[in-house]
């Protein structure tokens, strides 16, 4: 039998514990040592016969030169808060409420070549001759306006703090250790000295192994405000807002020949979220960022290699512009990815990337005193072994549908000391996650056939995340589907209204979910107002697809629907306008395929108000405060279900299972290799006949299979994994 | 001292109950004896020396020459259920769902000169060469259309059983009585027959003192289904959807020059709802149908006059067109208007009406069987006196307010006999309104000083009232706030917006309320994008004015905002474009002058999810659920509040009264004849010096009054009233 204790673990070292590093080295199995933002290691660990991995984030690298650059610092557009007009002149403060630490004004670059001044009120811009800016005091006057209106200025802010650095530096209280600055790497000057640096850096670092991008040069949007009452102004993982400065504007207009304004990204305030439905133009400069980022990025690679090091790439914090599930990422030429995990469609996202030999993923917790919203983790009060193995059963159930090649931590060492318990349950941990790989590696699971397609305005681009982590915004209906589909024996793929319009839905598609609230990119927004659209998922469910729809699914007001696809769902929502008009009184199902496991999960679900049945062949499986929940509809060859909300647990995962199978018409896909008990969940590899059960709570379980050999009946420890 | 057991008091009287009828006039103290839909008088009742109310429905009113003329009934435009097309061809049955006993399909007239088939996947209408009808099977055969897509027929209907009649029938079982037709009194011959059948009315009918119109011609909206899971496809109290028809069409364009199209009634299956914002062409549409009632309406009241009998007028049923708040009403000569009430408001909205001598309330419970909502009143099970209490505790603080003439009841007298109490009950309300009315008829209650302005899309059309009774829409922010607003001490106007952007605000205004859900005729809908009426309104608050939002005020996405008034309210809402946007974290206040009586009221309010404070100086007096549900912010010299929804109580009437007096910065106002007690009410008359308390609940209450003579401390029974 193969050693499960040893290799695929990249361990956070620390200088100044060489002992304990080396000790936990050993425990943990690490074939890899790593540094951490804040945490270095010594000539003792890294000649300790390790692969050494070193997270160097290329941006803020060389804080030196940043100081004697400031007029190629990262730049984005800001909006000013909105002044109301008491006569026909107002004065409009810049960085009022804004973060004096993290933004400055550009003073440098002509106002008037960048920035908008608008007319909220009418949504008007106001003429260049109208306004002027006072760098002295930071505002702008604009004149002749109309009174009683509100205005506004689009400017462009330098930023003089790292947003990474900047969140641990305050977290961790790091006084006046030095703010880093994050430099953008379009101007020739600082793609020199970034080559520069990094050649320097892996002519000093020759043990250095692995080298650990962290990650290329944008970070995902975060906007500080001034007010500790509301620091978050803007916060979006997959947000471009911060690659916009002169340079890349002026280049971007040369090559397109329009121009990105100041609007395209401030967008009266919205800016440009993941989760609004991206304007064509938007996904152009996402595009013209993403060529630069591959392209000035490979040559980082390419020198990287040239010195015989692995280039990794870490798939969080400035991935903007990386674009992991993009047609470029493979240039790149990078070695591995790596992603950190709270949760298993994280596990999927970044063990679906494609173009890289090695996936690893970032264990949770981090080894901070203090989690991400501020609870102690490794500190008094904490529960760090508690809080590991709930991340463990988040994940494991994703990794044996999709395997990765390593795991990993990162943070602190030294913090782990006083909790011998999580040392262990890692231990444990990473054992159970090489037996796992060994079957992975070797054969793929039993699935069901055919795809379920999850259709948004991002596509595949999106594919396995909505934007962030489930914990930021539980309310996200389309991560939890995500969540619970991470460990399901399911064919998952991911699908843009585009790739519809344009090539219709290919023929091995069972079922299309569309997930979110109105004008959302998840549920579609305005593209529901294109009738080759309608028609097109139509024709798919009359001709025996199956379609699920949640929350607000093809919502776009017109013609008399809410739900573009009412006809097909069954149900539409009614804001208001229909209050006169009559709603079908249905009576709720006693009971039905998709509940059978899950008789309650009604209760679960958040109500849509003002959602009604169509007429009297709609099936209502669930009802809440008389407004129906869970609705099924049969439509030509087809059928569609209705969820009012979907929130991941145990429960709504095998619910979903089932209306999967349900609208597919294919129940009979319960009956094979699906655990009858919901807190349990197998994988079967086929071509080494081996069955994996998981028990994914902290209670004793027993489970029955149905196997193509017969029933199988195990009983599991809480936690634990049964393989035969 | 006067006599306050006689006079100002109708009967409905009954043909074979003489003794009973005679007897309960005695003790009920009637003037007055009708007759009412379903009921006789005979000889020895209309003799008694009683004025006598005869009500008649002149549409319904000859159903011989109805029967006759089936060509001259009222007709209306339906929507088809919609049908998706599988090939290039679709038949569409017409009256698929709709209730065959009401209406049927207008074979008559040229459908390519009325209908419409539209393709409802892209809104656009389908050619008149592309579609025909077969009067046949009912069907219109659609070609050349896209596949997948969906279509519907507008078509005109013939309504062969007059609603109410209808209505009535189906309630009361009346099984094979005759069902009675509402002919369409634009025809020349119907105008004529109507003219001959009154004129012989009036002379069969000499012991009529008063000819009750119930109404004039065209019933409010009301279009039955078959299916009695969903009776009431489309029912509206202020709809004109039934006043179409091929003559009116013909004769509206040629006086216009323009068209009124099918789909101005249908609206995509919406229907024109009082609910929603009217388009110009709708409200023009209106305004030619009331000239038209007006005009003959008015012949009809002239014969009457000529007879020496009164006319009066039922403000219910068939009131489409009679407008009483509309500018032409005083031009038909009513002697007198009659509302039927079970609320506040609706006595406001009787006791309102200018260009009549005599305002007369129809009392509730309506003698019969069963309630609106098929609850027993008049029959085993049922409280009648209970439910008169009920509605006269309602009723009276708008009466305190402003005066009506008369009251009355209607139905079955013979109902009454096992229930002696009601009989009683009646009996002391009778006597109790004829002293408030003493007090009115020569003095003014005192009220705070300026102006409370509704603002809506409506106005002053619709004065005291939504559409409907409050528990027909008990969700109605709207029609909760009239009935809180009938009986405060307060000088109540109504404004629309087309009111504020043509003459601005009147001086005397001092607070604005604009209460209701997005798009509604209530909050405003796409008023709110221009950027006049938002300046306007912006103005009045800077100035000094107060203004109160309620659910979703101001609401029209544009420009970044949801509230067009965000500024001034200092809450907006996210629908979801600012999930990645930061809300300001808000404390709630610990007390404040406007809860000070009610320091739970935002428990009873309905949270508007995704309400947000926009910064530090916005109080929030309530949340619920985390969310804002009455805030308050300065803005200027003046003051808003927001509230997430309004629901109407003893509780909230106060709360609503301390808001006013706060955005109005008028809290002393409170000081000067409010009860401390929230439970009563009271209204001075300074002219006569009279203070009436009145107990609003059915327990004991303790009330003390400030007054300017000093306190006045009161005690009173269940529901009594106190007078000094």
């Amino acid at each position: 039998m193969a050693d499960f204790t040893q290799g695929s673990f990249t361990l956070p070292g620390e200088a100044g514990y060489e002992d304990l590093t080396l000790r936990m080295a050993k425990k943990w199995g690490a074939d890899v040592i790593r540094d951490s933002d804040g945490t270095k290691l010594s000539d003792e660990i890294t000649s300790a016969g390790y692969g050494i991995y070193s997270t160097i984030c290329i941006i803020r690298a060389d804080n030196a030169w940043a100081k004697n650059n400031m007029d190629k610092l990262q730049q984005n557009f800001l909006m000013s808060i909105p002044v109301v007009a008491e006569s026909d002149t107002v004065v409009i403060p810049l960085m009022q409420g804004y973060f004096k630490e993290q933004f400055v004004v550009n003073k440098k670059d002509d106002p008037k070549e960048f920035w908008q001044v608008f007319d909220r009120t009418t949504g008007e811009e106001v003429g260049l001759d109208q306004w002027s800016f006072d760098p002295e005091t930071e505002t702008v006057t604009v004149t002749d306006v109309t009174p009683w209106h509100k205005y506004t200025v689009n400017f462009l802010a330098v930023r003089i703090w790292e947003e990474i650095s900047m969140y641990n530096h305050i977290t961790n209280d790091w006084g006046n250790k030095e703010h880093l600055m994050a430099t953008e790497p379009r101007y020739p000057e600082t793609q020199e000295n970034m080559i520069r640096w990094l050649k320097d850096w892996c002519e000093k670092n020759p043990d250095t192994t692995v080298v650990r991008f962290t990650s290329m040069f944008y970070n995902f949007a975060w906007f500080w405000g001034d007010d500790l009452k509301n620091r978050s102004l803007f916060s979006d993982w997959g947000s471009y807002a911060m690659t916009a400065n002169p340079l890349a504007l002026r280049e971007f207009e040369k090559e397109k020949g329009y121009k990105m304004t100041s609007e395209d990204f401030v967008n009266g305030g919205e800016y440009t979220s993941t989760h609004n439905v991206p304007s064509k133009k938007y996904r152009e400069w996402m595009d013209f960022i993403n060529r630069f980022v591959v392209e000035f990025g490979k040559k980082l690679i390419d020198l990287v290699h040239s010195y015989g090091k692995k280039a990794y790439v870490f798939y969080d914090d400035s991935w903007i512009g990386v674009e992991p599930y993009g047609k470029r990422f493979k240039e790149f030429g990078f070695d591995g990815i790596i992603k950190c995990v709270f949760n298993g469609f994280e596990a999927r996202l970044g063990g679906g990337v494609e173009g890289v030999e090695a996936h690893e993923l970032r264990f949770h917790p981090y080894l901070f005193p203090t989690g991400l919203t501020g609870e102690p983790t490794f500190a008094p009060g904490g529960n760090p072994k508690l809080d590991a193995s709930k991340y463990w059963v988040n994940v494991r159930r994703a990794l044996l549908r999709k395997p990765v090649d390593r795991i990993g931590l990162g943070g602190y060492l030294h913090l782990v000391e006083p909790f011998p318990d999580f040392c262990d349950y890692i231990e444990e941990v990473a054992n159970e996650f090489r037996l796992l790989k060994s079957f992975n590696a070797s054969a793929e699971p039993y699935t069901v056939d055919g795809k379920v397609v999850v259709l948004t305005a991002w596509g595949s681009l999106r594919s396995w995340i909505c934007s962030g982590h489930l914990h930021e915004h539980p309310e996200v209906d389309l991560t939890n589907i995500l969540e619970s589909l991470s460990g399901l024996p399911l064919d998952v793929a991911f699908m843009s209204f585009d790739d519809v319009l344009e090539h219709g839905i290919p023929a091995d598609t069972k079922v299309i979910i569309n997930a979110g609230w109105q004008g959302s990119a998840w549920s579609g927004g305005d593209y529901w107002k294109n009738a080759d659209l309608i028609a097109k998922l139509t024709q798919f469910v009359a001709e025996g697809g199956g379609f699920i729809g949640v929350n607000e699914p093809t919502a776009a007001a017109a013609n008399g629907t809410y739900f573009q696809l009412s006809h097909v769902l069954g149900v539409d929502r009614d804001l208001g306008s229909k209050k006169c008009i009559g709603k079908y009184q249905y009576r709720v199902e006693e009971s039905s395929f998709v509940t059978e496991d899950t008789k309650n999960i009604g209760d679960s679900m958040k109500v849509v108000e003002g959602v009604y049945v169509l007429n009297k062949d709609v099936k209502v499986l669930a009802e809440k405060e008389g407004t129906p929940v869970i609705t099924m509809n049969t439509f030509g060859k087809g059928c569609a279900m209705y969820l009012s909300s979907f929130r991941f647990s145990l429960e709504s995962t095998r619910f979903l299972m089932r209306a999967i199978c349900q609208v597919s018409q294919n129940t009979k896909a319960m009956d094979l290799y699906i655990c009858d008990n919901l807190n349990t969940e197998c994988a079967y590899y086929p071509a080494i006949d081996k069955l994996v059960v998981i028990n994914n709570t902290g209670d004793e379980q027993k489970a029955v299979i149905e196997t193509e050999k017969g029933k199988v009946e195990v009983t599991l420890k809480p936690f634990a994994t049964h393989i035969q």
